[in-house]
């Protein structure tokens, strides 16, 4: 199946082209194509503030070239970098608090930092810079494992082509390869287990309507499109067999922050008998977080609930905009992740997940 | 009470001036405040159609115009004009599908025709128009009596300012006076029962922005719009007492067909523990309808939810934008109509409440 995936690989979200990062522009699309060059700590987290980069997995790569542009910066300013490039850490960390996957790809680079402080300047940059492709590639790697996981769990419950709905965006524009939940989909379609998908056009960002629908219905996968109220609605028709959505941090126990509307997707699932899973890399798991309720919950401007592309639509009022919510373990059927699967995820079961070493 | 309802009557979307129907153009709101002029029943049949005046209520009274208007001017052209005037009906019966009112409006103002038929034209005429003010008047006491047994109910259940959870617009835009579910949560705020009102978005049309929001502002009660998939995670919060929700269809054992979510929200209010009141005149009941299973469902085209205000943000896909669907009556607390209130919906109760006669 490996070689099938890797051949499906079309789209992509981050270059690291010599020595630049670049972002694909994903407030435009998929009106339009447009790639933005960065160069410091600061642009790039205002990238990643602004969501010209988004999606838990992206963002972590991000922050992680972001941390090679700003050594690379500090370098060349001389004096004394370490302290300067310790403010660019802080500055990279605080532009989004829910996705753990920026945290954990902050820490990363830091130890790697740490662990090379011996070496001359110049080495140490290319080393960085070793990493940081190396944490894109194995997110990649990570998409390609999962994807069989999930697509192996789909076909344990039913044969066949049937009908899946997602949320958000969870696929090569939200990752640095293949997808994460929408991974597992375009793995299943390619494998004859999607007959339709059915996509969340995802309020208030769309990123249903607009990356979603746009990476799907690029690659021939037959797609719908739906209100995020229209969910319950197709669940009781009888046709979905999953809910398959992405994590932006999991805690200890299995609970699970994503998008807002993931918890009520959850909820409406149990309620119709559908399965629920989700489908992440092992980089979402905050084990430093007992449940659910400790995870910052982002509230972005209410002007995003009261515009598109800037066009206002709305009265003038107060707009309530978390962009998160929190799904408790106990509503979900499995989360995927490359290290292995958890179904009916408990504190327990997440334990054991981690101190596995990667099944591939 | 019933005063201080009648002094916040604000808004009004259907006015009927010298033999003329004005409709103020919902699609424009709240950016623009412009009334169209009708004169025929198949211009008032687009109007339906293309939701420049939407809400089962207002629809059903439009409808009645509608026909005071096709009779004048069937009257005027002379000749076999009761066969020509079936023709309007059958127009305006087939401008939307599922709000019943619509056929109620139209049923009652044939009857009228057909009682009234000995007399002379211009007689008819006049008291065709009688009718249809009639009907509109009906309406709007029927607000202000659903908004008191509302309130009551509220208070019966919890004293003091609550958080309340509409969906859609149910107020003095969606009817011929106050509000079905907006007329009780109005009345509520007027009681001291209301800290705020959430109020959902309502994709795709927006109702909620572009329409609650801009009523609910204007008279200062305090509102906070959400998206629509924010509603559990609003619910999970605790502070929701009510989901307050109107109906275009309620079938005889208490199903209720209503904008495309409202399902949702009652799954979603059943698995919190937050009460599920509909408040629709009796108008809305059809019990030639067994159940919710025999309602017809529009589906409107997709570039509703591609596109906001003719710009379009999405991809080029399919898009599937049913926008009603059925909640069942055990997902739902009380149902209040003009003629009383019906807790716990079922058939031997919806039929033991078409019985009575109006208790006001």
């Amino acid at each position: 199946m490996r070689e099938r995936l890797l051949a499906a690989e079309k789209v992509t979200a981050i270059r690291w082209q010599s020595g630049n990062l670049y972002l694909l522009d994903q407030r435009c699309l998929p009106l339009e194509e447009q790639w933005l060059v960065y160069d410091s700590a600061a642009t790039v987290a205002q990238a990643i503030r602004d969501m010209v980069v988004r999606g838990a997995p992206a963002i972590g790569i991000t922050a992680a070239y972001g941390v090679v542009l700003a050594l690379r910066a500090r370098l060349a300013a001389g004096g004394h970098w370490r302290l300067a490039l310790d403010e660019d850490f802080q500055i990279l960390a605080a532009s989004r608090p829910t996705a753990v996957n920026l945290f954990w790809a902050l820490d990363r680079m830091r130890e790697r930092l740490n662990a090379l402080s011996a070496l001359p300047e110049v080495e140490l940059l290319a080393q960085m810079e070793a990493e940081a492709i190396a944490l894109h590639e194995a997110d990649r790697e990570a998409n390609l494992t999962m994807a069989q996981f999930g697509v192996d769990l789909i076909r344990k419950h039913k044969a066949g082509p049937q009908h899946l709905l997602t949320h958000c965006n969870t696929g090569a524009l939200a990752t640095g390869g293949f997808g994460t939940a929408l991974g597992v989909i375009r793995a299943a379609y390619l494998e004859g287990l999607v007959e339709r998908v059915h996509a969340d056009e995802t309020r208030p960002w769309l990123q249903g309507s607009r990356l979603t629908a746009f990476e799907l219905a690029g690659e021939g996968i037959p797609v719908s499109l739906n209100a995020d109220s229209a969910a319950a609605h197709l669940m009781k028709s009888g046709a979905i067999t999953w809910v398959i959505v992405g994590a932006d941090r999991i805690t200890a126990n299995g609970d699970v922050a994503n998008k807002i509307g993931t918890y009520q997707l959850a909820v409406l699932a149990m309620h119709h008998g559908v399965r629920f899973m989700v489908v992440a890399p092992s980089s979402t798991i905050d084990m430093q977080l007992a449940s659910g309720d400790e995870i910052p919950i982002e509230e972005r401007a209410g002007t995003e609930l009261l515009e598109v592309h800037g066009q206002r639509f709305a009265a003038e009022v107060e707009a309530f905009n978390p962009v998160f919510d929190v799904t408790p373990a106990d509503l979900i059927d499995a989360i995927i992740t490359e290290k292995g699967v958890v179904e009916r995820p408990n504190a327990e079961k997440m334990a054991a997940l981690m101190s596995r070493r990667r099944l591939h």
